[in-house]
């Protein structure tokens, strides 16, 4: 089991611990965050990072201001949850999964308050969604690695791309869990992690926690997969992703698209991770996902010292896409779906109709 | 016409300037190289790399170490020129276009002394010697460059991986000549420069020599070559070469493989610019082409400071194989090999029966 990306300590009052991931990969640093201002500031400077992390980041932050209030009035406890959402939110203004996070906190408080429930009840009731929100994360990073754990074999070596590991979720990790959950079942299974330029996740988080975990990891440069899988040293890719469209597509970190034509040209499987919640059936493909494009010198200079020509003209997409036919099987919490259509995601889907 | 690598200044006695390719892309600073001693520096520390670069830098060491002798005895000027060689030789002790060229040097030293010539006649024999080597680079150059770009059309957009430019030759480079040529004859080509990790000869040196040449050029991170080749950026690629095996397997820079890949799954002519010294007829396939594994630190410290986890395990292959069936066609001096196989590379190689 790696380290606990973030944890809640004690009980009413409490804090939180997270590890502060802008020391890593060369210090191993754990905060404790006992104010909303401080979680505001974590979150900022990206101590933590990862769309489910920092939802449940925003969940436990809402308990840090609320807890001394137990025993104020209803309608003052639920004001002050507003405040408090209103203040995290502004910690990341890009960050869906924060704004989700507090809205459903928001909505919890609300709804106790309209039930005419005591301040000491709707606190409580937030510590309860908290820890529910803690928990579904753990339940669908397990989930995903048992299911993505039965696509590995005991000997195998994956290739895995960026971070969606431990230390983007509460637990597991999505693209990483297989790999954990097939350690935990007695299974050795190798890796190599691509560095992923522009930001290096794969250096800075994937080398490092893998290595926290006891998994044999082997970092490689992005340009590195194509050879490594020329020599057989590859048996499947795993990787996360941001946004999955209706047929299929998957929209993940730059870089992405590229290991999946080369896993493809060698006949290895290419799997996705990815929780329910990362499909968007608005989108009918992947071609109407809008890329961000993020700043120059994340190229230029992101490696401390000027690496290229003053004003160098720069591209800097920072997600791509792979289109549905090379991918093998998207791994969610509800089910395994080989060679993804768009029918077979609708079906996927609406297993919980309305809720996408 | 980009800026000259390095140049023979004035007639005897005369020095060389060159660009001193360690401070680029933030600084442009030109050494003027006056002894032998500075010329095994400059080698020895990369301030001049590129083997025809280095082969022609060696030469005139040889000449910057015998100029002062022309009055001596002829015997003394041999000796004189065996020591100078000798010295050179070990500036860079796997660079083998360095040794070709000195035994080229004292070759020419030796059959003037055996041809019973005076001192003064063999140290213009080397001066003659040197500036056949300058110019058979530049004439290389050129024709690459003539015969490439006739694969260019106007308005098209190029990617290339690495530096296979001026940097690494005494005029237009290899991969990059046809570019040149092109812009000369008023064809408007724009570039796509991957970054080239683990070492950034991409940033540091091909976006630079580009830009100085007037050239629009962009800079990506390696992992980006398949986005911008989907989004229908890219028209040709255009790379170099370290070594070619007689059925046209291609050694080049590690990432070139994944290139050709990627190129083919877009449908996007891949081409390799090199001199017909790259050929190494003696190897039946790429796969007989050691592979050269570099130091971890490029990796996990490659850019000033440490990115991966202490004692991370690392994977750095410096050069990769792509095979001749990726290869649309290598551009040579002696002209062009569609699709190239065995036979065809025999052909080629036969036009000069014992060279190769």
């Amino acid at each position: 089991m790696p380290l606990a990306t973030l944890t809640w300590i004690g009980d009413r009052p409490g804090r939180v611990r997270m590890i502060d991931q802008t020391r890593l990969p060369t210090e191993l640093v754990q905060l404790e965050i006992e104010t909303v201002d401080q979680m505001v500031d974590a979150i900022r400077r990206l101590a933590v990072r990862g769309a489910p992390a920092i939802g449940v980041a925003a969940a436990f932050g809402v308990l840090l201001g609320i807890q001394a209030h137990s025993k104020k009035e209803a309608a003052d406890v639920l004001g002050r949850t507003q405040e408090i959402a209103a203040t995290l939110a502004k910690a990341r203004p890009t960050a869906v999964n924060l704004f989700w996070a507090l809205d459903r906190m928001v909505a919890r408080a609300t709804a106790e308050f309209q039930a005419k429930r005591s301040g000491e009840r709707i606190v409580a009731a937030l510590f309860d969604e908290a820890q529910t929100m803690y928990r579904e994360d753990q339940e669908t990073c397990r989930k995903i690695g048992e299911l993505g754990a039965a696509l590995l074999q005991d000997g195998q070596t994956v290739l895995t791309h960026c971070n969606a590991g431990a230390l983007a979720t509460v637990d597991y990790g999505t693209a990483l869990a297989p790999i954990y959950t097939a350690k935990s079942q007695g299974k050795r299974v190798a890796v190599f992690a691509d560095e992923t330029r522009p930001l290096l996740q794969g250096s800075r988080l994937t080398a490092w926690e893998l290595t926290q975990a006891g998994v044999d990891v082997t970092l490689i440069t992005d340009n590195m997969a194509g050879r490594v899988m020329f020599e057989g040293k590859i048996d499947s890719v795993f990787v996360g992703a941001d946004r999955i469209a209706r047929n299929g597509d998957v929209c993940n970190k730059i870089g992405t698209y590229s290991v999946a034509v080369l896993a493809r040209e060698h006949g290895i499987p290419f799997y996705v991770c990815a929780p329910i919640s990362t499909f968007d059936a608005k989108l009918e493909h992947g071609g109407l996902i809008p890329i961000e494009e993020r700043s120059d010198s994340e190229i230029t200079e992101g490696l401390g010292r000027r690496t290229a020509p003053a004003n160098q003209k720069v591209y800097n997409p920072a997600f791509d896409v792979t289109p549905a036919r090379l991918v093998s099987a998207i791994v969610t919490e509800r089910g395994v779906v080989h060679r993804p259509n768009m029918a077979k995601i609708e079906a996927l889907l609406a297993l919980r109709p309305g809720k996408n």
